[in-house]
C-alpha cells in the first residue's frame, strides 16, 4: 500500500469506518446514484486522482469520470468530477473526496498565484517540508499542478546540511566530507549558510547547492556573484508575493517557499448527489 | 493504536522512515542534545501532546516538558516546548512536531478569533466535518482549545439527515422514522432544512435538532420563532467573521462553521536544537 | 479497511494464513467446486454478508448466493448459502464462514426469543457493550437482525455517566455539566442511578436519559412515575426471560440486556463441498 | 505483533480508539485510581494475562497484580485482579478486560465440567476449530486452563484428511500418499472415516490418527478393536455431557468436542474502580 | 493478507512506495507495454506465482503468462514469463519480480543439485529454519520445487526438543513428558541427541523422531541400528555435497540441510520491456 | 514503524507469532537465561543492531551487549553478542537473530573481499537494487559495513534513465529534459549508455552521471577519456573479483556491483543459551 493509499484509507476509516448511521437507516437495500462535484469559485485543480481513489476504495464498481486534469484552470460552476454507482458509497465518499480536493486545489491555486507573480522563467519556485503531516506526497503533487517545483520529499531523498549539522560536525568542511562519504553519488549536497563567510566555506567544501537562509537581498546578490555559477543557489526565508521578485532579481536559481503549502486555504467545492 | 497515533506514525514514516541521511552521516555515534520550540508570533496553542508523542514515538527516553497547555495564549518569543535527549531523534522529530503544532495552533488561533468576535454566550460555535483527512480528531481538539465546540466527529457518532437522505427516503417524516428505528436512543436526530415548510415538517417529525442551511437571517429568525424551543436550532452556511453576530442575533442555539478548520493557516514557530 | 473487514482478515489469517497443508497437498492444480451451508436447527439468520465477504476476500471470483437475508427465519434443513468457484478457497473459507454465521445467528436467535417474550411494543430492548472483543459491530448487527435495538457502540459515540464518573466529578450535577460543555449537541446525556435521590438529581441536572441500574421493579415504577416523561428511562441489570415483562410493566422506555450477546450460543450449521 | 496482541488491539480500538467522551469530559487532568475485578459466581479462571495486557497496552505504567492463575478455581466474591494507575486507562480498559475474562473463563469453566464428568484418565478431551474467529489462540489456552487438550490450531499446523479431500484425491490411499509427499515428517496424518470399510482403508494407508466421525458407539468400539493400537483413534460428533462416557467406553484415545468453545457462556464478573 | 502477500507488499513499498521518479517524469500519461523475463543461465524455476503477484498487486489489469511452472528445468535463453499492460507498472515491478525469482530459483537450483547427488530414494532431504527472515514460506516452496522436502515451518507447527530444552526440563524424559502433555496428538515429538546414551533416553521416552546432531557417520550408523525402526531418524550438521551420501549410507531416514537456503546464490535473469 | 522494524516484526511473527510450542511446554513459568552468539569462521560483522532489536521487540527488558560493531573484523571463536533476560524470549529470538546476522555479515564479508581486491582508492565500489526484497535497507547498511558505498536506495531517491526510458521518451535528450523538469534540484541525473554515440548524447544533454553498461574495458577507457571529467562515470555489468581492477583501470569513478548482495552467502554463527 503506497503512501497515497495509506492516507486515503485513514481518511475513509475516520469518516465512515464504523458505518454511516444516517444513510444506512434510510437505504436498507442497495440503490444506484450519481454525484457531481462542482466548483464554487475559480481554481487550479489538484487531487483529481485522489478523488477517484476515494470512491474506488469504497467500491471498485463506482464509475468516475472527470473533464479536468490536475493543473488545469476550473471556472466557477464547472463540473469537475462525476461518480456513478452505489448510492451508499457516494454518500460515504462525498466529504472525504471534497476535503482532499479542496485542500489540494487550494495549494495548487496559491502556487499558481506565486508562479504567475514571478516574472522570471530562469528561477525555480519550490515547496519545502512544511507540509501537512501524512499528506506530503499529495501536497507536493499539488505544488507541481500549480506550476511549482518540488524540493526534497523527506530526510532520506535529499541532503541538506543545516546549522545544527555544522555545529555537530565541527564545521562546514567536516560536515560535507562526512556526508559525501556516506551517501550516494547521485545526490547533490546542499549547505545552508547565512553570511558570506559561510558561502565561501561551503564553496570551498564543494557544496553543489548553497541555500542562502534569511539573508537580505543585497547579501544574496553578493553571494550569487561570488559563487559565480560554481553551485546552484537557493534562497529561503521570508518569501512572499511581495518579496518574490526582489529575491529573484538577486540572481538565485531556486526560491523555496513554505507558504505554498502551509498558508494555502481550501477552495470551495460542493457535491450534488441524486439517486437514480 | 488509536487514531492520533496512526497519523503521527504516518507522518514520522513519511519524513524519516528510511532514515535521515544528512544527520546519520554526521552523527555516527549517539549524542545528546536539547531542542526548544519558540513562538514567532502570538497564538493560541494546540497540539502540545501531539508534539510530545512525536518525540516519544521516535525514542521513549527523550524528555519533553512544556510551560503551556492547549488553549493558552502564547506570546511572540515564548518558549513553548523543550525536548532533551538523543540528538538524532530531536533532529528527526523537529519538522514533524512543528508541522503538527503550526497547523493545530493555527486552527485554535482562528477559532479564538471567531469566539471572541461572537459576543453572545448563549450561542455555541462548532466545527464541521470539513477537516484535513486523517487529522479530524486533532483538529477537533484544536477547535476546543480555541474555545469552540465540536459537531459530530464522523458519520457514525451523530445523525444528520440532509436533502439527499430526504429525497431517498421520500420525505422528512419517512427519513426521521427510518433513522429512529435503527439508531440508539442516546442520539438526537438532526434534520437539515432550507425553508419554513421544511422546518414545519422536521418539527412535526420530532426532529431534535434542526439545521437551517444557507438561509438568510430574516428567514432564520422566523424559523427560530416558529420552533419556539421545541428543537435545538443550528445555523449553517456563509458563516464568517462579518456575518457571525447577525446570525447569532436570529436566536439560533448553534452556529457551525467550516472555516474554523479549512480556512486556518499555520502559525509561525521554530525549533532550535543544540548538542550537549 | 473497516472494522468488519479487519476481524474477517484476522480470522482468515488465523485459520489459513500460512496455508492449508492438507488441501494443498491434494489439489496441486486449481479446480472448481460448490459448497452449500445448511441449517441443522431452526434459527434466525445473521451474518450472511460476513460469510459472503469471507469468500470474497479469499478469492474475488468465488460467486456467492443466498436465499435468506439477515433477520429471516430459517428452518432445519434449509440451504442458507451457496458458494461456487475455486475449490481451495471454498475449503479454506468453510470453517471461518461457519464460525461467524453460527455465532451471529446464535445472537439473533436468542434476541428474537427475548423480543417475542416481551409483549410490550412500547419498550425498546437493547444490547450493551458486553460483546465479544473485536466483534462488536457484527454482534450489534445480529441483535438488530433478531429484532432488538442497539445501545451505544463504544465509549465515543454515546454518553453514559456512571457511579465512577459521578464520584470523580463530585456529584451528578457537576458531572453532567462537565460532559455537556465538552460534547456535541447531537448527543443525549445518560446518567446511571440506583435510587430515587439520584433520580431527582439526574433530572435536576437535565439528564436526557436516566438508567435505573439494578433497582427492584417497585422502585423502578416509582422512578418512572416521578420522571413523568421528562427523560427517557432505561432499565438495566438482572434482565432475563423471566424478569423481562415485570420490568417492562414498570413503564420504562428501554431495557438493556447484556445476555443477548454474552449468553448466546452458536447455532448448528454445516457446509457440504463438492468438486465439479 | 503476535496474534494475541492483534485481537487485544482491535478490541481496544473498537471500544475507545476515538476516545471515551464521558470520562475525558470529567477528567480534564490525569488522576490515579485503583480497580478490582471480582467474581460474581464460582468459575475456572482463564485469560488473566490477557487482562494484564489490556491495561499494559493502554498505559505501560499501570500496575496489575492477580492472586489467581489460569486454571485455578475462583469462588464467588473472590478478587481476581487489581490494577492501579492512571484512572482514565482503568476506565477505558474496564469493559474490554471484562469481556475477555468473562468469555475465556466461561470456556475454562465449561471445559472443567466436561473433564470432571469424564471419569477416564486415558482419554484425552480436545477442542476443535469451532472457535470465535480471531480468538482461537486465546480460546485454546482457555481449554487447557480448564483441563482439556488442544487439537490442531489451524489448517497449517496439523493434517486432517476429510471426506471432501478423499473425494478430490480419488480415495483414502491416494489422499494419504499425496499428503505424506508434501508435508513434514514431524506431522502425523489423520483421516476422517465414517464406517468400518474406511477404517480399514485408512489403516492400510498407514494413517497415524483415525477420526471416527459421527459413528454410533457400537461401531466405534468395533473400529477401536479392529485398529488394535496401530493408530490413535479419535471420536468426533455428538459429544455432550450425556454421551461423553459412553464414547470413552468404546476405547478411543481422543474425544474432540466443539461444544467446549461454541457452547460456552460468559461467566459473571464485575470491576470496581475508585479514584485515589 | 497472508504471509506471501505481506513480504511482496513490503518489497514493492521499499522499491516504489513513494513513486518512480524517473519513469513518472517520462510517462506523464498511461501507456501499455510488454515485458519478458529471460533466463541467462540454466536453472530450476521457483517463484513464478510470486512474480505474477508482484504485477497483480501493482495493477490487477496486467496480464501475466508463463510457459514454465515451479520445479521445471529452464535453459539459458528461455523466456520464463511475460507481462502485458500498463508500462509504468511493468517498470515498477521489474526489479522486485526479478529479485524474488532470482533468489528463489537459486534455492531450487541448489536443492536440485543436492537431490540429484543423493542417490538414495529412501532418504528425505529437508530444509531447516535457517532461511531469510520474512521469506520462509517462499523459500520452503522453492526447496520443494527443487525436489527437497520441508522440515517444520516455525516454532509453532513442529516440535523439536534441543539441548537447551533438555537442560531446562531436567532431562530428556521430563522434557518429552512436558511437551506431550501440552501439544496436539497430531504432532510427533522430535528430540535432538548427540551420543548413544541420549539416543537410548530419547527412545525410552518414546520420542517419535530422533535427530542425530553433528555425529560422525560411524556413530550415526550405530544409532540407526540401535533404534531399529522404532523412531524416524534424522541426521543434521555438516551436510554438504561431499558428505551427503556417506550420511545417507548410515541408514537415516531424513537429512536436514541448512545450506539449501543459506548457501544458495541468485541465478541470473533479466527482463526486457518495450512500449507498445 | 520504520522499514527495519517492519522486516524484523515480519520475521518474528513468521517464526513464533503463534508461540513456541516446545519451549512453552517446558517453561510453564518465566525463568532467566543468558545467550551468546559465537563466530564459527572469520567474518566482517554487520547487523548487530538488528540482533539487538530482535530481542528488544520480543521483550524490552532483555539486556543486550556486544563487543563488536558493524564493520569490524571478527575471528573464529569470538563472542559477538550477549543477551540476558527472559529465557523464553532468548529461545524465541535465537534463530531470527542468527538468520539476520548470518546473511548481513555474509554481505559485509563479501564486500570487504571486493574492496580489498580493488587497489584503487579513487574508485567507489557500490551496490545495486539487486537485493533481497524487503531487506534493502539492511543489506545496504551491510555493504557500507564491508567498506562499499551505496547506490540509490529505490526508484524514488535517485534518477537513472535506462534504455527503456530513452525509448519511451524518444531519445536521451528528451528523456533528460523531461526528468529535469519534474525532479528536485538536489538530484543528479544518471543516464545508462552502451556505446560512444550514446555517451556523446548523454553529455550533450548535461547528464551528471553516465553509466557505461556492459561495455568492454577498451570502450570504457575511450568513454572516460571523451567525458573528461564533465560527468561522473559509473561502470556496470560483469563486475567480479577477476574483472574489478581492469575496470577500475579504465578511469571510471564508480563501479556498481550486484554480486555484493545477490552472490553473498551466510556466514557461520551459533548461539549458546543457558538458563540461570
Amino acid at each position: 500500500m503506497d503512501m497515497t493509499e495509506q492516507i486515503i484509507q485513514l481518511a475513509l476509516f475516520e469518516d465512515s469506518g464504523l458505518g454511516d448511521i444516517t444513510t444506512e437507516s434510510i437505504l436498507p437495500s442497495p440503490r444506484n446514484g450519481k454525484g457531481v462535484i462542482i466548483a464554487k469559485e475559480p481554481l487550479i485543480l489538484a487531487g483529481i486522482e485522489v478523488a477517484v481513489k476515494v470512491f474506488a476504495l469504497l467500491n471498485p464498481s463506482v464509475v468516475c469520470t472527470s473533464s479536468f486534469k490536475d493543473g488545469e484552470v476550473v471556472q466557477k460552476g464547472d463540473i469537475i468530477f462525476e461518480a456513478q454507482g452505489d448510492l451508499l458509497c457516494l454518500l460515504k465518499g462525498e466529504r472525504v473526496a471534497l476535503n482532499f480536493l479542496q485542500r489540494l486545489s487550494g495549494i495548487a491555486t496559491l502556487t499558481r498565484t506565486f508562479v504567475e507573480a514571478l516574472d522570471n522563467p530562469k528561477v525555480r519556485l519550490t515547496d519545502t517540508r512544511k507540509t501537512t503531516p501524512g499528506f506530503r506526497i499529495l501536497e507536493k503533487d499539488a505544488v507541481r499542478a500549480g506550476g511549482g517545483y518540488n524540493h526534497r520529499y523527506s530526510l532520506y531523498d535529499g541532503i541538506l546540511i543545516k546549522d545544527n549539522h555544522i555545529a555537530v560536525a565541527g564545521g562546514i568542511e567536516q560536515a560535507v566530507r562526512a556526508v559525501r562519504a556516506r551517501t550516494s553519488h547521485l545526490m547533490k549536497i546542499e549547505v545552508e549558510v547565512s553570511n558570506m563567510e559561510e558561502v565561501k566555506q561551503a564553496l570551498a567544501a564543494n557544496a553543489e547547492v548553497i541555500m542562502l537562509d534569511n539573508m537580505d537581498t543585497e547579501s544574496m546578490a553578493a553571494a550569487v556573484s561570488y559563487i559565480g555559477g560554481r553551485a546552484i543557489v537557493e534562497a529561503s526565508g521570508n518569501v512572499s508575493l511581495s518579496t518574490l521578485n526582489a529575491i529573484a532579481a538577486t540572481g538565485v536559481d531556486v526560491i523555496s517557499c513554505g507558504a505554498l503549502t502551509h498558508q494555502a486555504r481550501s477552495v470551495d467545492l460542493s457535491m450534488r448527489i441524486n439517486s437514480e
